[in-house]
């Protein structure tokens, strides 16, 4: 069966190059359920591979040739290879979260061949402490990064003892996986105004513009409390990047960040961004590169279907994008914050102010980022927009189980664009806030250093606050 | 500094595609010292990675652009970042050799980043039997195969106490090391005809082919006697392969080979063809697809640079190609083993008889195999010229240690191309022929049982040829 790509996801198949792999991750931690036999991670692979049928969704390969008249469509593979696809790794010793970041941070490197259903997935033993992970990669013409990381816990279930879950790739998936599919299926072509849509497939060949989004940037231009700020300084991470990443994950615990944003009157999101903010900074003055006016990061928001102002049917992750100033020209971390919360105010009220086809001009700016940079560039705006994308996805709040393992941490990994070389994805997951933080290897030296920065200005804003 | 790449080797760059990846591998089994430390493997990475100063060949990128005039040179990689070559992997559980075949067939399925220094290393530890395993990989633009396996040999010594033995990529090595990387760098510019080298650098367009290269391969066609024989059947092996490798590998005492061809009058490397023919007989026959006429092999001949008739100066690894029938249409092993010895006998001597330029013909095609195919297809040559290539490569007769780890064994990994999906490679090492199968995943599936069948038909000849 042959299926046209719709134009975003097709988007994303033009824009990428060995330089600039397309493809999101996530990477999953588990505890071994109690009285787990030695082989249990063996034993969890083979019964992850045990599959009569596999999904659509991951066996479905991007074709284009004469008979599509140089389009991309989808085909069906008539050589799925689950072996290929699903792969038992290892860490060497001594098997700390290093060498677990490590093996990520290369897996991640790795183009996914266009000859076959555009994923991975690595179950990976030999964590000291015994748990086990899951890393799984998937190409952003399949499913946007929210999709992705939804769609990777929705085979999880808070039954400690259900046993014989189908993975994902399954055809025979629980309901909330075949919603969680169809969801992610249709999010990508869910951009509900044909214009746009075809716009930003047209784009990736630097072809045009939809008038809309120009409109929306140029009063970005002009305007510094819109929604859409194209001031920004350029930073080392604003730069053209290599095909190699590093990855880097950590979670603290929610009630930290509560504390310190009901002691400063700021929300969760605020204090996610003013840890970032810190960290980078703190990155920035070891490198020697701090800028003096502040880095601009956009923000995804309105992630929930029914914040957004699409239509249901038209599936889960419509988006608007806050460019916020993340206060980083600031010595003090209560300033920071202070700053971060009054941005994203501002940003939130232009947001609610816009017309729908600005929203939807963001939208898309939430969606495919890597398009609409080069964009920008045929536009001649030279600074970058944006320094950074941070964004902070919701995830589910209680404990999950795949076959009686408990997921300790939830870890997203996103994708790293020219002009952009360093994101920051957070997922919020039984009372912790996992920090996933994907870079160019080469412009963002020692990126695992950032946890240790983002783990001090948590203690900072602590401190400042109030609340120790 | 920028060092124009010689057009032979350009020519690998031009050729390869992500479907065709252009490295050539190795490798290697340790057995830890006596007594030596739980965490040998991590302070053997360790040991290796501690180097001040990396050799040219290690630390040189293809580039190409405006200022080159659109030409591929080598220029120095001035971010050079050893850990991204060199690294530490790990199995998983029970660690046999089984998951250390999958781990390198995963490894030699991914391309080199041309952004970097074309090589890569991976020091893998957790085989249940405590060995250590190094894989290598080096793209064929740096070094053609034979020189590789030399390369990678050369850093070892036959002196089980030695320690602190720089690895191939310092700059420091011992003399054995550098006269190893300097034939191997001169290697592949060394093929002494102008004409022959330009015209294989074009070829890699589609531009051209060499008078002298056409005159043989018609002559070919012309005569079955001749030592190149353009007709052989179309198999399964002789298709449009896919990206993703399968490496299969194993040793069997020389002297079991030996005393085969003692029995039989032929030769030990008739009797690694004839191993080989019956092994592919019997997967073929799985397959329910051998053919009703013989497969023929390519074997490469004259390894030694002595016995090569170019100038001792121009490098050591000029080669005459040999087309050996195989022989797989016939029942009886030992009949199989009479009909090699005598084709190899008949092509060798045809090769004795063919003029110096034409030696530097059937030389190409030994180095380059993928650009001669290519080459054939455009003179309209429907049939595939032959439908693998079956290589000998000669190593140490002594036991070779790497700061106190003895070598068990040394397995080559190389280059499935289009058409020509399945590549076998031996290397003979301290008393033992080790054999290595390289196949691209989809065409050659279960390519491990044709160990199976290698270790079957070695019974088979010795029964056949009354030596057991």
């Amino acid at each position: 069966m042959v299926v046209p790509i719709d134009p975003t996801s097709a988007g994303f198949l033009y824009a990428e190059s060995r330089q600039m792999p397309m493809h999101v991750g996530g990477l999953q931690l588990f505890e071994k359920p109690e009285g787990a036999p030695r082989d249990y991670a063996r034993k969890l692979y083979e019964t992850m591979s045990q599959v009569d049928e596999i999904a659509p969704l991951f066996n479905k390969r991007p074709t284009r040739g004469i008979t599509t008249a140089g389009q991309w469509v989808w085909t069906e593979d008539d050589n799925f290879d689950l072996e290929y696809h699903f792969r038992h790794s290892a860490l060497p010793k001594p098997g700390r979260i290093r060498e677990l970041l490590d093996l990520c941070s290369r897996l991640h490197s790795t183009r996914l061949a266009r000859e076959r259903p555009l994923w991975e997935a690595h179950l990976i033993e030999g964590l000291r402490d015994g748990r086990v992970a899951l890393y799984t990669k998937l190409h952003h013409s399949l499913v946007d990064g929210i999709a992705a990381m939804r769609l990777m816990q929705s085979v999880m279930t808070t039954d400690p003892d259900k046993r014989n879950m189908p993975p994902m790739w399954a055809a025979q998936p629980s309901s909330k996986t075949a919603k969680a599919r169809d969801e992610a299926e249709s999010s990508l072509s869910a951009v509900p105004l044909d214009a746009l849509r075809s716009a930003l497939g047209i784009t990736a060949d630097a072809a045009g513009l939809p008038g809309a989004l120009i409109k929306t940037l140029r009063s970005g231009l002009k305007n510094e409390t819109s929604a859409l700020s194209l001031y920004a300084p350029r930073t080392m991470f604003n730069t053209t990047i290599t095909g190699s990443r590093r990855f880097a994950a950590e979670g603290w615990p929610i009630e930290r960040l509560r504390a310190i944003g009901k002691a400063s009157g700021t929300t969760l999101n605020d204090v996610v961004l003013a840890m970032c903010s810190g960290a980078i900074r703190s990155y920035l003055v070891d490198h020697d590169s701090l800028p003096d006016s502040t880095l601009v990061s956009m923000v995804p928001v309105g992630l929930h279907p029914k914040e957004s102002k699409t239509s249901a049917s038209a599936g889960g992750n419509a988006v608007g994008a806050v460019m916020v100033k993340l206060g980083t020209d600031l010595d003090d971390p209560a300033d920071r914050l202070a700053s971060i919360h009054k941005s994203m105010k501002t940003g939130k009220e232009a947001l609610g102010s816009m017309s729908q086809l600005q929203i939807m001009a963001m939208s898309a700016l939430g969606m495919a980022p890597s398009l609409v940079i080069p964009m920008l560039r045929l536009q001649g705006v030279m600074r970058p927009p944006f320094n950074l994308i941070i964004s902070n996805v919701p995830g589910p709040k209680s404990p999950q189980y795949l076959n009686g393992a408990r997921m300790t941490g939830s870890y997203p990994l996103s994708i790293p664009i020219n002009g952009m070389a360093l994101n920051i994805t957070c997922n919020s997951y039984a009372g912790d806030m996992d920090f996933g933080l994907t870079g160019c290897r080469r412009s963002v030296p020692h990126l695992q250093r950032l946890l240790t920065h983002l783990d001090d200005e948590l203690g900072a804003l602590e401190k400042a606050t109030g609340v120790s």
